[in-house]
């Protein structure tokens, strides 16, 4: 086994983390990466931040932290890794145990032997059927040429009108870096809301709201045909509403695993058309291991197979094929769909199911949506957040969350995850001893609040309404009081217009109950939620027999955009 | 039940939390606080902020985030709750469930029946055996009083010569508050280190460290014998190893439970000398509750009493007796002492049990220190951290972290003490789905990856020294090698002055290897630990037998303070 050769297919991200942990547990091993691109181990998740100018050196992209280029004399010298860039994998030959190569400028062929072959092919695009993706000033965001390009043409002036085509989180990416005021972006998302597959509806209909009052324009349930253009470059995009000009058109409608070689090589592909490969990272050739974006993963929640392209599994599963290809026993049990962003000022992340994809799994589910403040509001650096959190009301265990705002959201949902991890419930996460300190938190941190606030709704303690339920009924014009509790001057900045809205703030609350009308449901609002909250309870102790609160508050209402 | 009488001694955090519970569930009970002093539901957390002028208002630490103030009549009218000020309980009659209590202004004295007694009653500063703690000059930092005192003295100009005495939670708040490079600070600590029961030794000497460049002066060891005075204010901190200039000095050497008024009540006392409580927060008498810094809480991992005087504790159990006082059953089930604050840039959290402890409880443990980037190194706000994890060997289990830097350490330590919470093991970590995107994280997490070099040193892959380790083996004179493998331009920049120090950077190492003495030990160290880690696998698989590294890298020394 000691001087095995190990020979690994792809150089982006798990190919090269893979060789690092091989070579560190096996001095002798002859460790080969092949590399059709030109850049290997480059942080490819760094192109927003480069295309946004907060990164400045092109090459940092692709730099250790004490600055040394990660290219090939870097692997050879400090990993004892050869490296070729620019060759091509074309065919596996599993009985052999050979790889046939193509340098992909000369086109000169080599073969390959290996003891233990890795695949960190990664993923490809989608190329949706639109018409004339052809044109110039289309892109994409996918590799690091991409973002080369982009942003030649962000500074050639290129880019006054953009339409970015998809929401998901590499859509997202891209709106990040090129929105500025001084464009005109637009999103088209051909489902309801933004980051369809990440964020609930709710979640996805408050950051529009957000991303809209900043200047983006974004057009929900919309399917682009084609595009248009003059003298080779794009004008405009044609959707089925209607058409939008563009100068720039970033493509963002996701990716799929790239498979092809391990087809071919007749390894097993999986129900959602990645690599098959078990705890071990083995494909169905158990002297073939695979990773990152291009198999398919457990859900450890579902326990359904699923594609989850993300940096961090790629990284995390580099270390374990490190491990087996050398004989360890490592294993990478299961993904709960953790994501994070940052979006035009915003946090963004979420971990295990939504609530639609609980249901969808046959879950009765319970959910809270709560505003707050990320730490304690008396203090200067305090942001606003929001948290949905979705449980298992059979079980009591927490099914996912989900949060959004300017204030920190990405380790509270870590919490979260590892929570879900551990199969934890609703009464567990109240029991979580949280660090508490005024620049960090509150005494009761926001995530345990979402919990409290859940807990209050299954014990009936809390009875609510969401947003969208209040829209609803409004719109339904059902007869009801919605009784703002807010301050004047809070109710004066934005509230919601509607004959049905009564105002009485919550100190009044307790001497004029007589003016709130006892034979009608009466439905309480507030900024974030405590107060109608904390009114309705006064309500209900009063003796009236029909009250809500809305989730969330103000916060939690998305619908007066124009 | 509906219109008990719920009594509740004590209006700072616990208390208050409790009343709005118990108020949302029963609206029909007659709720009371009694709080002997000024001001209620305050908070204490936020008077470092106050005093640094981060908060600018003094209101703002009493008043509710939608700016009303927290006072008697606030609490009259929207909880529903009498609140009485300057109002101190003096004896508990069990028998015929009364409280009697005195006016501190009047002197005159009121009974109050109860059905719940709570007691909220706090704890009180420690007053050290300090001759002249009476002199001008002389504060502490428990109270909203003592800030604006020493807000008022720093204005006057009354605060050149700062001596702090203890460096706990307290006194390290107050460090934070008071420290300026215009003022002479210093801080006297009892004991070997900084924040000696919050982060073990080592950290406590990089915490110092850090903090010694920023031109805090600390004493360590020393014990504070007496104050010396002129015109009756305080000038110099006398020690048993000498005297410190002193204009202002605030004393912090902790608190202890007020348990007077539940002693005399003949109320049950725990051997933490804290009023000794079930899980359901009940007291010895079982109509008596007790909760907040009054009180002593189970620690979850070693099962035993502790004291452990927090706010999230207070809040959190407030909701628990709440609920318990309208016949609910809720629970508290323990605490695992975490902990997190703020001090001169740097973010400081632990959580579990620290090294000592876990090893005078018998564990047979293995650490890990890692020094990494709070974020990808190539985005611009990527700030260092240090976190040392403690594992114990036999059963793998996680007993604690602790965390140190300018960057994101708190819900790191969160994600910690949730894993702690489970009885969670390393393996466990390694396979945590926390999120992952550059302005947020690294691909492998800096609390995993903490976990990975911790997994290595457990399989022998990773054979390390800590800092201190090395400067015992240089201070013994050991004949070893320091192969530093960093550049030339990091090498000048900071390195350890000794014979033993040899160059080479990482990139050299494979083709230099015969100009390393192969019958010496070797002892590899670079920046932050990850070269040296590479250097040493290097050295091994080329034969080198007797080959560390050191832990945390040069990140981790803090041996080179003048």
């Amino acid at each position: 086994m000691a001087s095995q050769k190990i020979l690994i297919i792809g150089g982006v991200a798990a190919g090269p983390k893979t060789a690092a942990r091989a070579r560190r547990l096996n001095p002798e091993a002859q460790i080969t990466i092949l590399e059709k691109g030109k850049y290997i181990s480059y942080a490819g998740c760094g192109m927003p931040y480069y295309l946004s100018g907060q990164i400045h050196e092109f090459d940092h992209l692709y730099s250790t932290a004490y600055g040394v280029k990660r290219d090939p004399e870097f692997f050879k010298a400090e990993r004892g890794v050869d490296v070729l860039t620019g060759m091509e994998a074309v065919t596996i030959n599993r009985a052999d145990k050979k790889v046939l190569a193509r340098n992909v400028d000369t086109g000169e062929e080599q073969i390959f032997e290996y003891d233990k072959l890795v695949l960190g092919i990664g993923s490809n695009p989608i190329t949706p059927p639109i018409e004339n993706l052809g044109l110039k000033g289309v892109y994409r965001l996918n590799h690091l040429t991409d973002a080369v390009r982009i942003k030649e043409a962000m500074e050639a002036g290129e880019a006054n009108d953009v339409v970015i085509i998809g929401s998901g989180f590499i859509g997202m990416e891209a709106l990040d870096s090129v929105f500025s005021p001084m464009r005109a972006v637009t999103v088209v998302e051909f489902k309801e809301t933004l980051l369809p597959g990440i964020l609930d509806a709710d979640l996805g209909q408050l950051l529009y709201k957000n991303l809209y009052e900043q200047g983006l324009e974004g057009r929900f349930g919309e399917k682009v045909l084609r595009l248009e253009g003059e003298d080779g470059r794009v004008t405009k995009v044609i959707t089925d509403k209607g058409e939008i000009d563009a100068e720039m058109v970033i493509l963002a409608v996701g990716v799929r695993p790239n498979v092809k070689l391990a087809q071919e090589a007749g390894l097993a592909i999986g129900e959602t058309g990645a690599i098959s490969v078990n705890e071990y990272m083995q494909t169905s050739d158990a002297d073939i291991y695979a990773l990152g974006d291009c198999v398919e993963n457990t859900h450890l929640l579902s326990g359904k197979k699923v594609f989850a392209p993300m940096a961090t599994y790629a990284n995390r599963q580099g270390r374990i094929v490190g491990d087996n290809v050398n004989g360890g026993k490592s294993t990478f049990k299961g993904v709960l769909g953790t994501g994070v962003l940052h979006c035009m000022g915003l946090n963004i992340a979420r971990t295990g199911l939504g609530e639609k994809q609980a249901r969808d799994l046959g879950y009765d589910v319970e959910t809270a949506l709560i505003s707050t403040f990320d730490m304690t509001h008396y203090h200067p650096s305090s942001s606003k957040v929001i948290f949905k959190m979705i449980v298992d009301k059979k079980t009591g265990k927490i099914l996912g969350a989900q949060g959004l705002g300017k204030g920190e959201i990405a380790k509270r949902i870590d919490v979260v995850a590892t929570q879900l991890y551990y199969g934890g419930t609703l009464d567990d996460l109240l029991n979580l001893d949280l660090g508490y300190a005024p620049p960090f938190s509150t005494p009761i941190d926001p995530i345990i609040h979402c919990g409290n606030t859940l807990k209050n709704k299954l014990d009936g303690v809390a009875k609510t309404y969401t947003a969208q339920e209040v829209q609803e009924k409004l719109e339904r014009g059902e007869d009801f009081v919605l009784l703002d509790v807010r301050t004047p001057q809070q109710f004066n900045m934005r509230n919601i217009q509607d004959q049905r809205v009564q105002q009485l703030t919550l100190g009044e609350l307790r001497e004029k109950l007589d003016q709130v009308p006892k034979d009608k449901e009466v439905v309480t609002v507030c900024v974030m939620g405590s107060r109608a909250y904390e009114a309705a309870r006064i309500l209900e102790g009063a003796g009236f027999k029909d009250v809500k609160f809305m989730e969330a508050g103000m916060e939690g209402w998305p619908f007066d955009m124009d």
